[in-house]
C-alpha cells in the first residue's frame, strides 16, 4: 500500500483495545470448530493456549503491534501461526474478519456497558449519603435561576439520582439489545460450513444466541451508536451538576466547597480555587456529543453489507465509553468531597418571597379559586415591593387593607421551614420523603450488590 | 413584552401540537382536584365539559389562537374561564406550567412512539412479503458494493426487517422509560395541598405512577432526546435502504423499478424517472440527526429546574416525530410497489468469481486449514485472471496444475443455487432460512396485532 | 403520486420564502433571453409584467400555493403561462429547475447575509452606547466563574463586540464566496444554446460572474452550510451573553436588571422576574448547531450532480437565518435595557484579593522575578486566610514578616481603580482605553452608514 | 489532585503537539521583555537558548513529558528553569497560561490552515492533470444517478477541483481572521506592566496586531471552531468524491480501476479488490462533522472570561486537523492512480435518451417554445419505451407522424460528441472549455508556487 494510503489506514493504534476480546473470541470459536469436528481437539487446545500466550506478549509490550499487519486480529493471528504452525492455520475456519471484527466489537461495548452501570450506582450510593446528610438542608429552589420556592438540598441531590438512574436503564437496555452474536455471520453471507453458532454464542455470553441475519450482522453498528447515545445523555446530566457546583463555589453564591483534589489554583493569580473538575464534567459534553454524531453519520448511506467506513466507528465509541468512564471514576469522590455552607444556604432560602406560591396554596386550601389567589399574592408582592419591605415586614393592617384574607394564621406559610415539611407529596422535598428516597434507592443498589 | 421579544417567544406556532394532550391531562386533574374534594364534582363536570367545547372550537379552526397569550395551555385556559367562570378559575390549583407542560409533552411523545411502532410493524410485513416472493431470487451480496458472494433477495430485504425490529424495540424503550407522570410536581417543588398524583398518573396511562423527584420531573426532557435518538437511527436504516433503491435504479445495476407513485419526472429531461422518494428518505437522515444535536445541546448546562431553554426541545422533538412518521407512511407503499428484474440479478449473481470462498470451504470441508485454502483459491484467481477466464471456464489439467485438490466435484461449489442453498445454518440466505424467518417475524406480527 | 409520497416531497409550504427570488431570476433570465435573440423583446415584457403580477398575486394571498405543482417554482411559472399564455411557456428556456433553485437559493442567502450584517451592527452600536455609559463601573472580571481580576463593565461588555465583528466578517464572507451565479448550468450540463450567463450574473448582482462548473453549480450547497455555520458560532456567542444576563440577574449577583419589555412572570409565583429572552438566546444555540449538522449530514456521500436529497438543505437554512435574525432583532432593544447595578458591582470588586495580581505585577515591576513574586504572594493569601482577614487588612509590621518588600507603597496596588487604571495596554480595561475602542468601533459604523 | 481528577484533568498526551508553537512564543516573549527592560538581555539570550535545548530535549524523546507537571506549558518552563535557573523564572513576566495557550493554538492552528492550503492544492494540481488528459472522454452526467446527458470526464473531475477551491478559501479565511495575537492579555484583564504587544504579535507573524479586548482574547477558539468547518466541509466534498469512486469501481459502473496502492484484498474472499481508502475519505465525513460539533458545544453557555471547558477544545480541533492532513496526503496519489475505463464510459455515453435535452434544444432553437419542445421530446420518448427501442431507433417516418418538427437534421442533436461540444458557454463541458479552465487553474496555482 502506498504509505499515505497506509497511515489513513492504519487502526492498530486504536483497535488494541479489542485485544481481550478477540483472544477470547477466538477461543470460543477453536473450541467450537473442535466440537463439531472442523479441526481436532489437540488443534483446538494448541490454539487456545497459544492465544493465551499471544495476549501476554502484546499486553505486557513484550512484543509490539506490528502496523504493517494492519489491525490487532491479524497481528494476533500472525502471531498464533508462527507460535504453533499449521493448527493456526486452522483457526479462521468458517470466519470472516468481518463478524470477527463485529463480534469483538460487540464483547468490547458489553462488557464496557456493564462496568459503566456499575459505575454510576457508585455514583448514585454517594448522592444518597449526601442527600440522607442533608435532608433537612434548607435552600432556594430556582426556575430560570430566579429564586423561587425553598427546598431541601437532599431533595436537591437526589434530582440527580433520578437523571443517573435513567442513565443506567438506557446502558443497560443497550446492553440487552446486543446480545445476539454475529459469530458465524462470516464475510456477509454466512458459510456453508456445519458450525454451531449457538455455542460459540452461549460460551461468549449472547444470552439471545446468534444473530438472524448474515449481511445485518457485520453490518450493523447500532449498538456502538446507542451506547454513544447514552453517554450523550449522561454527559449532559453530568453538565448540570458541574455547572451547578461550579455557579455554587463562587463568590456570590458561596453555597459549596469542592474537595481540594477537585480543584486547581491559578498560574497568575495565587488566590485562586477553581473548580475544574466540574468545570471539565461539563466540557464533556460537547465531545460525547459529537462522538454520537460521527457514529450516526458514518453509517449514513451506506450499502449493504461491510464497507471500510465502518472502521471509523471504533474509534467515537471508545471515546464515548472512556470519557464516560473518566467522568464516572471521578464523581463519588466529588461528591462525597463536597462541603456544603448550610448556612449561606439558609440564609438564601430565607427569602420570604420563596414563600408566595405556599401562601397562595394556603389560601386555596381555605376555598379560594387559584386564579384569584394568584392575583391576590400577585398584589400583594407588589405592595410589599411598592414599600421596599419584605412580604414578612407587612403588618396585620396593611394585609388586611389589600385584603382580610390574609389573616396572621395564613401568614404563617411564609415559614420555610414548614413550607417545605408541607410538601410531603410523593416527588416533593420534605425531609421526611427526600429520607424515604433515600432508602429506596440504597435498598435498590444494595439488591444490585453495588451498596454495602 | 417587546415585539421582538415575543416574537422570540412566541410557541403559539408550534405547541398547538398539544392542544389534545392539554385537554386530556387537564381533565384528569379536573377529575382528581373533585376525588380529593379541592374543587366541587359541579365544577369538574364543568370543567372536563367546557374543555371538551374548547377543544373542538380549537381544532376545528372556529377559535383561532391568540399568540398574545404565548402558549396553548394559556389559551386553553382563558377561553375555559370565558366558557364557563369561576370554575374555570379553579383548574389550575396545585399545578404550574412547568409540570402540566412536562406532562403534556409526554404524554404526546408517548402517544407518537406508540404510532411510530404500528408504522414500523407496517413495514415490516411488507418487507416479509417481498422477501417470501423472493426466498429463491439470487443477486450479488456486495461487502465494499464490491460483488461478494451469492445471497438471495429475501435474505438481503430481511436485513432491513432487522434493523427496523431494533429501531422498534429502541422507541418501545423510549416510551416504557417515560411512563412516570410529572403531573403534581408544581412549578419545581411539589404542592401542600392533598392532591392524588397517582390517580392522575392512572388516568393518564402513566403505568409508572408519578415521578419521584419534582426537580428533576419539570426539567427532564430525557423522553424527548431518547425518542429523537431512535428516530434518527431509524433514518440512518433508511437511508441505506434509499441509498440501495436509487443505486439498484441506475442503468448500471437495474435491478428494481419503483413504483410510479415514487418516482418523478424532469423539468429538463423528459426521459428521466427519478427516485425522489428513495433519495428524501436518504436525505431526511440529516434533519433527524439535527435534530438530536439541538435536543442534546439545548439542555447542556442548565441548572435546576425549569429553564426557558426547554421551550426551544419542542420543535426538534415534533420534527423528529413527524419527519419519523412521513417515512414510515411512505415506506409500505414503496415497498410493495418495487419490480424487482430478477433476470438481471441472476445475471449478475453468476459471476464465477462469486463462488471463491465457497470453493475455499469446500476444500477445508476436505480437510486443508482455512488458511492454506485461501492462498490456493487466491492463486486460482490470479491465474484466471492471468488467463482472461473465469474460474468455470478453467480446464481439468489446468487446475490439477494449480493444485491436485481442485477436482471437478470440488469445483462444482462454483454453482450459485447450491452455494446459497448450502448456507442454511441461523441467519444465512438460503431459501428455506429466509421463509423460516418470514414466517417468524410474520407470527410475532400478528401476535402483536400488526399483521392479518 | 403517492399521497404518502406527496406529502414526503412536498415543498411549497418552506420554498414559499423564495418568491421574491424566483422572480427577479425569471425576470433576468427573460430579459437575457431576449436580448440574444432566443424569446422577443415583447415576450419578455409580457413575461416581466406577468411575473409581477404573480408575485403580488401570492404574496397578497390572493392567491394560493397548489401543492399538487410540487413547489414555488411550478407554481410561478404555471401561472404565468395562465396569465399570458405562449410568452409563459418560452421562460424556461436554456433553464432547468436545478439551476433555477440554486440560483434563487443564493439570491436569498446573500440577500439575508446582508441583512444579518446590519443586525450585528445594530448590535454592536447598542454594546458601544452601554460601555461608554460604563467605562468606568467596575467589576470583578472572572476566569473558572471565580473573581479573578478588576475590569471595567465597558470593557466586559466589548469583549462581545468582539465576538459579533468575527460573526460579521464570516457572514461577510460567505455572502462574497457565493457572488457566483449558478444560472445557466441547466439541469446538470449547461446548455447548447446561445445564452449570455455574464449577463444574468450581472443583473443578479453576482459579482463574481457566472459559476465555472455546472455539475458543480447545481449541487453546490457550499454557500448554505458556511450561512448555518457562521449563524451556529454567532448563536454560541449569543448563549454566552444569555448565559451571562441570566447570572447577573439572580438575587446572588444581582449586578443587572433587565428591562420589563425582555422577562416574563410566572403561572404560579407571583414575585418571579423571568429572563426569559435571555435564556432563548442561550437556547438557540442548540437549534442553530442542529441545523448545521443537518446541513453537513445531507450532503455526505451524494454522487454528482443534482439530487433530491437536497430539497432538504432548504428547511434548515431557512431555520437558521430566520433564527438568526430573530436573535438579532431583540438585541438592541434587550441590551439598551439594561440597568446595571452599579453598586453591588463595585462592592464585588473591592474584594483585596482581586488585587493580588497586582500586587505580583508591582513587585516584578520593582526588580523581583515573577515566579518568586508569584510565589511571595502566594505565601501572603494563605497568611491572611488563616488569619481570616483580607490582604488590605493585614498591617505593616506583619507584611514585613512576610517579606520586608511589602511595603505600604508595594500594597497601594489592591486600589481597584488604580489597578484599572494602570492596564491601558492595548486590549487592557482601562477606561481611556475602553473609550478608544468604543470611538473607534463607532467609526467604522458609521463609515459603514450602520450608525449615526 | 485526586487520581481520578488528574486523570480527567490531564492534557499532555494531547497539548505536546503545541511543543514547537510554545517554544517560539516564549522565545518572542523574552526578547521582548528584554527589549522594553522588564529583563536583561541576558537572560532573555539564557531563556531563548534554554527553550532550544528544552524543544530538542523533548521532540527527540530524550525527555519524557511529566503528566503531573499537568500541561506541555509547565514542563517546558520547569525544564527550562532547572537548566538555566533564575533566569528562567523570569520568562512568565507579564504573561498568564490564558494568553499563552491562546497564543501557541492560534500559531498552531495557522501553521496547520497555511499547510493544509498548500495540500489542496497539490490535490487540485492532480485533478488537473487527469482532467486535461480526459477533456474529450464522454461519459453520462448523473442526476438523481440517472443518466441524464453526456458530459466529458475531464469537465467531472473539474467539478471536485471547483469545490476544493472554495475549501481552499474557507482554510485561508480562518487563517486570516485568526491573525490578531493574543499574548499580552494576561489572564483575562490585561497587565500593568510595560510590555510591546506589537512586537511580540510581529515577530510570531500575527499581521493584524495584538487582539483589542483581553477578556475576549483569553476565551476566543472561534478560530478553531473556523477551522473545523472548512475541514468538516472539505471532508463532505471528499466523501462525494469518495462514494463516486466507490461507485465507478463496481462491477456494475466499472468506469475506473484504482491504483493497487489504494486497495485492499479481503481475507476471506480472495477475487475481492476493495476500494478502502475511498471508502474512508467518505467515512471519514463523520469524525469531521464530530469533530466541529464537540468544538461548537463546549463554548455553548460559558461565562467570561477563561473557562475550564476550553482544554476540551483541543482534541477535536487537533484531530480535525490530522484528518484533513492525511485525506489531502493520500490524493494526489490516489488521483493519479486512477486508471478509467474509457470504453465503458463511451459505451454508457452513447445511450441515446442522453440527448433528449440536446434534442428539445435544438427545436427551441429553430423557434419552439420550450415547455413545447420539452412535451414534444416527452411524447417521443414514450413512442420509443412503447416500441422498445431507442430514440435513434425511429425511422424518419415515425418521427414524421409525431412531429413534422423531428427531421432528420433536428435528430443529430442526438449524437454525444456533437451534443458535449456544442455546450460551450462558461461553466460548460465542452472539451475545449475544460482545457481553458485547467489552464486557468494551474496558471494561479503556479503564481501561488503550487505548480511546476
Amino acid at each position: 500500500m502506498d504509505p499515505a494510503a497506509a497511515a489513513l489506514n492504519a487502526s492498530v493504534h486504536f483497535d488494541r483495545r479489542l485485544l481481550r476480546d478477540d483472544v477470547r473470541g477466538s477461543q470460543a470459536q477453536a473450541r467450537m470448530l473442535a466440537a463439531v469436528g472442523l479441526i481436532t481437539a489437540a488443534d483446538a487446545e494448541a490454539i487456545v493456549a497459544g492465544l493465551e500466550r499471544v495476549a501476554q506478549e502484546i499486553a505486557s509490550g513484550e512484543r509490539a503491534l506490528d502496523p504493517a499487519l494492519e489491525d490487532i486480529h491479524m497481528n494476533v493471528e500472525t502471531r498464533l501461526i508462527e507460535l504453533i504452525g499449521e493448527a493456526g492455520r486452522r483457526l479462521h475456519t468458517a470466519r470472516s474478519r468481518n463478524d470477527q471484527v463485529a463480534t469483538d466489537l460487540k464483547l468490547y461495548a458489553r462488557r464496557a456497558a456493564v462496568e459503566i452501570v456499575a459505575g454510576i450506582d457508585r455514583a448514585r450510593l454517594e448522592l444518597c449519603r449526601q442527600a440522607r446528610r442533608h435532608a433537612e438542608t434548607l435552600l432556594p429552589g430556582y426556575t430560570h435561576l430566579q429564586r423561587a420556592q425553598v427546598v431541601t438540598l437532599g431533595h436537591h441531590l437526589m434530582a440527580y439520582a433520578e437523571m443517573l438512574g435513567r442513565d443506567r436503564g438506557r446502558f443497560a437496555d443497550a446492553e440487552r439489545r446486543a446480545a445476539e452474536s454475529p459469530l458465524g455471520s462470516g464475510a456477509l453471507a454466512g458459510t456453508g460450513l456445519p458450525i454451531d453458532r449457538a455455542r460459540t454464542a452461549a460460551e461468549l455470553s449472547f444470552s439471545a444466541g446468534p444473530t438472524h441475519n448474515s449481511l445485518d450482522a457485520v453490518s450493523d453498528r447500532d449498538f456502538a451508536a446507542e451506547i454513544a447515545f447514552a453517554a450523550a445523555l449522561m454527559a449532559v446530566h453530568l453538565s448540570r451538576l458541574g455547572e451547578e457546583l461550579v455557579l455554587w463555589s463562587t463568590s456570590e453564591f458561596g453555597f459549596v466547597r469542592l474537595g481540594e483534589g477537585y480543584c486547581s489554583g491559578s498560574s497568575l493569580m495565587p488566590q485562586k480555587r477553581n473548580p475544574d473538575i466540574a468545570e471539565l464534567l461539563r466540557g464533556k459534553t460537547g465531545r460525547a456529543i459529537g462522538d454520537l454524531v460521527a457514529l450516526l453519520t458514518i453509517s449514513k448511506g451506506l450499502t449493504l453489507a461491510y464497507n471500510k467506513d465502518l472502521q471509523e466507528t471504533q474509534e467515537p465509541l471508545y471515546d464515548a465509553i472512556e470519557t464516560a468512564q473518566l467522568s464516572l471514576a471521578v464523581l463519588p469522590g466529588l461528591i462525597a468531597g463536597l462541603e456544603f455552607d448550610v448556612t449561606r444556604m439558609a440564609s438564601a432560602a430565607d427569602d420570604p418571597a420563596l414563600g408566595a406560591t405556599d401562601l397562595a396554596e394556603e389560601l386555596v386550601r381555605r376555598g379560594m379559586p387559584f386564579r384569584s389567589a394568584h392575583e391576590l399574592i400577585g398584589r400583594l408582592v407588589r405592595r410589599a415591593e411598592e414599600r421596599g419591605v419584605t412580604l414578612r415586614e407587612l403588618g396585620p393592617e396593611e394585609l388586611h387593607t389589600v385584603d382580610p384574607a390574609l389573616t396572621p394564621e395564613v401568614m404563617q406559610a411564609l415559614d420555610p421551614h414548614r413550607a417545605v415539611a408541607a410538601r410531603t407529596l410523593p416527588g416533593g422535598p420534605a425531609p421526611d420523603l427526600v429520607l424515604a428516597e433515600v432508602a429506596r434507592l440504597e435498598a435498590e443498589l444494595r439488591a444490585l450488590g453495588h451498596a454495602p
